[in-house]
């Protein structure tokens, strides 16, 4: 019996990632779990009342696991340092005809709140992102049986994971889309950029539990040759993003299904910390300013109200496009239970006579 | 049978790349050629009559198949235009205590001339980088039966060569170490970012010539991965810069040895290219300059000088210490046989239970 398989009490080595920002419908994540992988509320960015919301509809939707994803920084901030940023945002909205920008940001973000929700609500895995959770809190998780997943760009990362509790690590390879999950972005402006076979190599090797490879992963040839290697699973976002019960939006999901292989890069550009995504206008136009990026959840903040106008307008080239380098082989819009089917079936390598 | 041993008539599906330098010596070649994979003369930069001695001396070595290396692009150059970067790198020359640079700098390439002594020398192989080398040459190539290995970075690429008459294709990843093989360096300024597992993905879907996996390979587990994926063979770089019988001076060997995953960078500071090599002073010190770094092969001829003296004097801060990501990987040097015996290994992955 696969350990990961065992930990998760799921059947299908595959989890669907935890992408914040109003991708992971309750729908998704039910159609994951109901077809046998792991679905994931991205509940970085949500607060507690719209995770509890989200919890509800998921277990009124399936009755098979699920888990919750986390951001294990502190999101607290409160910044009035912003003027030179609003400045050039605000030629943003004036175009969009969208309000003009607040002189001070704030943010607050409610990591013991949703932990204890998770705990009321018997939510049975919790996955995390960009660092370790304190002490206290993995201790409160465990003690109520909640499986822990944490994500490590680095062997460095991965053994402060598995030091503080963990139970299962997500190798996250310089090809993954979205945000990078490096712990720190001082010594990796760009997040650390090892990729994924070379990331799953270096844990097997010296991490004692299971590995779930992440990044660039859309085909079931991947899927076949990282566990091959040695992955006890794997996790995909951009494949996920298209599908039929995702929250994802028409002009991002068209952005997606048209992209090629070498269109995404690494920007801060919307939320101040590295992170893969289509390479659009706003982008280039933020690198080019030279005004510097303030850092997260500042940027992310600030741009928020842009990013959403770009959903609703349907103008990609300001919206956060967030895609791993696989995006280029995602063709077309399906249900989840027809892509875990897709990803999932024995033999699948091509045949190649060895 | 495996399409790959066919067509270069070896036995396992593993190929010592083929780096410039100084690094491919003719022991080396014989000794992975012997061990039943495909050992390369790099010979990118060599002159005909250097080229002519390392495959004389291979060949009594060896009775078995082996390719040598070019570069598919123009390295004639003459320039003037250098006096900036020139007195930014007479400040390495004045301290390392050798003859300050010249005021102009000249290229020859010999590249028709080596294809010819190729031919003469009836070498069975023929990989080249950085583009598709002319038609003549492909004929020329073609008629005597010489096997064409192109790399690519990209699909676009792989469908150039495959057009152009190519029989293999190296799919080389953002991981791997030295130069990136990207054809547009113009347009990718760091190259091509695509990871391994997502270009190899991409090209067995796309192209119908053999595929070559390379790029932060390292271990038998990765090797086993790649080929269930759909490669039909690997190509190492790294591992074989400490083989027993590479031309690798001792403290380029050392810096290997005790380099991490995540040591590595992408720079064009020694070349004009970018290139994937160990981080030290002189990447740091010519990035923080703000001198522009002249284009390919211009900046590699000017610091030429420079990082034979690092050899020299064993001061690896001012070597090109190229290297793959895996080198975190690599903890010991071994006989050519020996790495590829650890490399080749049947049901090598670790077993999971799934």
């Amino acid at each position: 019996m696969n350990k990961l398989l065992e930990k998760l009490k799921i059947e299908i080595p595959i989890i669907q990632a935890g992408m914040a920002g109003g991708i992971t419908s309750p729908e998704l994540v039910a159609a994951v779990s109901n077809a046998g992988a792991l679905g994931t509320i991205g509940a970085g960015y949500m607060s507690p009342t719209s995770l509890k919301k989200s919890i509800h509809t998921v277990k009124e939707l399936t009755s098979k696991p699920f888990a919750v994803n986390l951001f294990a920084v502190n999101l607290e901030v409160f910044s009035t340092d912003i003027n030179e940023m609003q400045k050039l945002l605000n030629t943003y909205r004036k175009e969009l005809g969208i309000e003009m920008g607040k002189k001070q940001v704030k943010v607050k973000d409610y990591l013991q709140e949703k932990i204890y929700l998770i705990i009321k609500e018997k939510v049975p895995i919790v996955s995390t992102a960009f660092g370790v959770l304190s002490s206290i809190l993995i201790d409160r998780l465990k003690k109520n049986n909640i499986t822990l997943i944490g994500m490590a760009t680095n062997l460095e990362e991965a053994l402060l994971l598995q030091d503080a509790g963990y139970d299962l690590i997500v190798a996250q390879g310089f090809e993954a889309g979205g945000h990078r999950g490096t712990f720190n972005t001082v010594k990796y402006p760009r997040g650390c950029e090892i990729s994924l076979h070379v990331l799953v190599q270096s844990l097997i090797k010296n991490i004692s539990l299971p590995i779930i490879a992440a990044g660039g992963i859309y085909a079931r040839e991947q899927i076949a040759g990282l566990l091959k290697q040695g992955a006890s699973g794997v996790q995909l976002g951009t494949r996920f993003l298209v599908a039929e019960e995702a929250g994802t939006n028409d002009s991002y999901r068209r952005a997606i299904l048209k992209a090629d292989y070498g269109d995404t890069v690494i920007t801060n550009a919307f939320s101040g910390r590295p992170a893969r995504a289509l390479r659009n206008e706003f982008i280039d136009e933020m690198e080019e300013s030279g005004i510097p990026i303030l850092p997260f959840p500042i940027q992310n903040e600030l741009t928020k109200d842009i990013r959403a106008a770009g959903s609703d307008f349907a103008i990609s080239e300001v919206q956060s496009l967030w895609a791993g380098q696989g995006a280029g082989g995602i063709t077309k819009e399906e249900t989840a239970r027809e892509i875990i089917n897709s990803l999932h079936q024995e033999n699948a390598a091509k045949k190649v006579d060895v």
